[in-house]
C-alpha cells in the first residue's frame, strides 16, 4: 500500500458506511484499512458485499479498530446518540474524524467532540456530501457576486423523503434514545447548512419553528420547518420531513439575482448537476412575458461528491502527516454552527413555538 | 360592432391597463367601448397610445364610463382605496366588473362589492391572470391527481421583483392612502391565491407573518412574508417582495409527488409555460443519485392568459346577457378567501407577529 494513501478504519455497518466505502475506494488518496461493528460476522459480511481490499482488516469491536496502528482517520455513520463517546475517544486515539451528521445531541456535547480533535491534533470533517461538489462552488462564486446576485434578501431550503412503513418504525432515525432529531437532524441538517452556506456562515440572530411539527408516538420529528432571522433584515425558511416526495431545492434571491437548484443535497447524477440563475430579471414593456429568461448552468465532476468529500479530507489528514500542518478549523467551525442553528430550532419546537436567540 | 362582443369599457389610465386593453382586443368576444379618466385629455392619449378602436367613446369621468349604456363590463385598474366606492357604483349601473388585485383594503370591504355584484346580477372576477393559463389546468390536475401527487403536505410560493427608485417613491403602490398592503397586495396577493389554490380553496386555520417585515416610511409594506396552516397539518410559506430580484415560484410537495414553476404569476413567454413534476422520486440503491428525474411539461396557448382572462370573463357576461344565466360564483369567491387570507397575515404583522385566525 502506497505511503500516501490515507487509511481508513469505518466503525458500523449503517446503510451510509456502503456509499462511504465505494467513495474511499474512488478517493485517489484513500484506502480502507479495517472496519469494525459489534458482530466480527457482520463486518466481515459488510467488507465482502462492499468489495473491499483483501488486506482490510475485520474486527469485531469499534475500539479494535481505533487501537489499530495501521488505521490514520475513521469514518463514524454510528446513531447520533453515540457520536460524543466514540469521536472523543477516536480522537484521544489520534485518528482523523469523518463524522456523520447531525454530529452530535447538542452543541455542548459537539464541543467536547472539537476539544478532543484540537487537543490531540486530529482533523474533523462531518459528512455533508453535497458541500465538496465543484457545483456547490460555482453556486457559491454566483452568490459572491455583487454584480450578478448583489446582497441576499431571502432564502428558501427543503429537504423532504417519503420513508416507507419499515424506515417509519425501524430506522434509527425515528428511535429517541438513537436519533433523537429525526427529521429535523436528517434532512433538516442540510437545509440549515445550505442556508448558513448562502450567508456565509453568519448565524441568524434567532429562529422560530413553524407551527405543524409532526412527531412519531416517541416523540421523534417527523416533519417541521423554521424561519431564521439576521440582523440586517435577511430571512430564511426551510421544511424537511420524512412524510412527503422526495424533493430538495435551495432558492436564494438576492437584490440583483437568484439561484435556484432542484437537487442539492445528491445530484439527479453522479457526474454532473446543474443550477439556475437570473440577473436582473425584468419583463417587457407590456408585463406580458420576460425580457431574459434565467440560465441554467451544468458542472460535470469525474468522482461523485462523496469521493470529493474523502478526498478533501485525506488531502487535510495527509498535509498534517507529512508537513506537520495544523488541522483546518473551517470543518468543526462549520459543523458546530449547523447544530448550533438546529438545537434552536428544537427548542423552539420544545417551548410551543417560540422566537429562540441562537446560541455562540 | 358585433353584438356577440362584450364591451368593455376603462376607468382610469394605470399601467396595467395598457395590458389588459391589448387583451381585451386579443379576446375574440370583447372590444373596446369607452375609456374614462379624470383628464379627458389623458383618456384621449390613452386611446390613441393603446390601439383602440376610432370608434371607442373618450370620457373625462369615470361616471360616464359607467352612464354609458353601450358599456357592457368595466375594467377597474384603479387604486385599491378606490375599489369599493367605483365597483359598487359601477355594480349598480349593472355594469360587470373585472377588478385589479387585491379586489379591496379588507375583506368586510369587499363584501360591499359583492353583495352590490349580487343584488344587481352582474359577474364579478378579479384580475389574477395566471389562473386563466391553461397551464394552471394542467398543473391542478397533477395536484389532483392521487397516484401522481397524493396529498399535499406542504407548499412554498414566492413573488419578489426590484422596484427601482422611482417605483418606490412615487409608484401607488407605496403609498398608504392609495395602497395600502404594499407588497403583501400586489405580489402577495399572488403567493396566497396560489396557495389557496393549490388546497382547493380550503382556508387556512390560522398564519402567522414571518418576522422582518420591511415598512417604508409611510408604514405601507415593501417585503414580507408569512406561514399558514390547515387543521389537517399541511404547512405554507410564502415570501413577497419589492426590494429582491423578479422570482416567481410555487413549490408543492406531496406524499407521491413534487411540483415545481419558476414563472407561475407571468410566464417567460406568452406563447408557452412550464412547470415540472416528480412522482415517487426516489435514490437509486447506493444514494448516489435519482433514480427519475423530475419531467418537464410544455404548455402552448394562442392567446396570452391576460387574453383567456378576458376571453373567459366575457364568456361568463355573454351568458348572463344572452341565457339569462346567473353569474358565476367561483370568482367573488376566490377573490373573497384570497383577501381572508391577506387581512389575517396583515393582522399578524401589526400585532407583532401573532398566530392569527383566519376570518369566514
Amino acid at each position: 500500500m502506497s505511503e500516501t494513501l490515507v487509511r481508513f478504519g469505518i466503525i458500523g455497518c449503517a446503510e451510509i458506511a456502503r456509499k462511504l466505502s465505494r467513495a474511499i475506494a474512488l478517493a485517489p488518496n484513500a484506502t480502507i484499512t479495517a472496519i469494525g461493528s459489534r458482530s466480527l460476522e457482520k463486518a466481515s459480511r459488510f467488507a465482502s458485499a462492499n468489495n473491499f481490499p483483501p488486506e482490510a482488516k475485520i474486527y469485531g469491536s469499534y475500539e479494535a479498530v481505533l487501537d489499530d496502528p495501521d488505521v490514520d482517520a475513521v469514518y463514524v455513520p454510528l446513531p447520533t446518540s453515540l457520536h460524543a463517546r466514540w469521536a472523543v475517544l477516536a480522537a484521544q486515539k489520534k485518528k482523523h474524524l469523518l463524522l456523520e451528521k447531525p454530529v452530535a445531541l447538542s452543541a455542548t456535547e459537539f464541543d467536547t467532540i472539537i476539544e478532543a480533535c484540537e487537543s490531540n491534533g486530529v482533523q474533523f470533517m462531518d459528512g455533508t456530501m453535497w458541500m465538496h461538489h465543484p457545483r456547490t462552488a460555482k453556486m457559491k462564486e454566483f452568490l459572491s457576486d455583487e454584480q450578478r446576485f448583489g446582497q441576499l434578501k431571502s432564502m428558501h431550503s427543503c429537504f423532504t423523503f417519503c420513508a416507507d412503513a419499515d424506515f417509519l418504525k425501524n430506522d434509527i432515525r425515528v428511535k429517541p434514545d438513537l436519533d433523537v432529531h429525526g427529521a429535523l437532524g436528517d434532512a433538516g441538517w442540510y437545509c440549515i447548512r445550505s442556508i448558513l452556506w448562502a450567508t456565509d456562515y453568519k448565524l441568524p440572530k434567532a429562529v422560530m419553528a413553524l407551527q405543524g411539527t409532526v412527531l412519531n408516538e416517541a416523540g421523534v420529528i417527523l416533519s417541521c420547518g423554521a424561519s431564521l432571522y439576521w440582523e440586517d433584515g435577511k430571512v430564511a425558511t426551510f421544511h424537511c420531513s420524512f412524510l412527503s416526495n422526495l424533493t430538495m431545492d435551495i432558492t436564494s434571491i438576492g437584490t440583483k439575482g437568484t439561484l435556484h437548484a432542484h437537487d442539492f443535497v445528491i445530484p439527479y447524477q453522479e457526474k454532473e448537476a446543474s443550477f439556475s440563475t437570473g440577473t436582473e430579471s425584468a419583463f417587457d414593456e407590456l408585463v406580458t412575458k420576460w425580457i431574459q429568461q434565467p440560465s441554467k448552468h451544468t458542472i460535470t465532476t469525474d468522482l461523485p461528491q462523496e469521493a470529493l468529500m474523502v478526498r478533501e479530507f485525506a488531502r487535510l489528514v495527509e498535509a498534517i502527516k507529512a508537513k506537520e500542518l495544523k488541522p483546518e478549523n473551517k470543518w468543526p467551525t462549520i459543523s458546530r454552527k449547523t447544530q448550533l442553528v438546529l438545537d434552536a430550532v428544537k427548542a423552539s419546537i420544545e417551548r410551543g413555538y417560540e422566537r429562540v436567540e441562537v446560541g455562540n
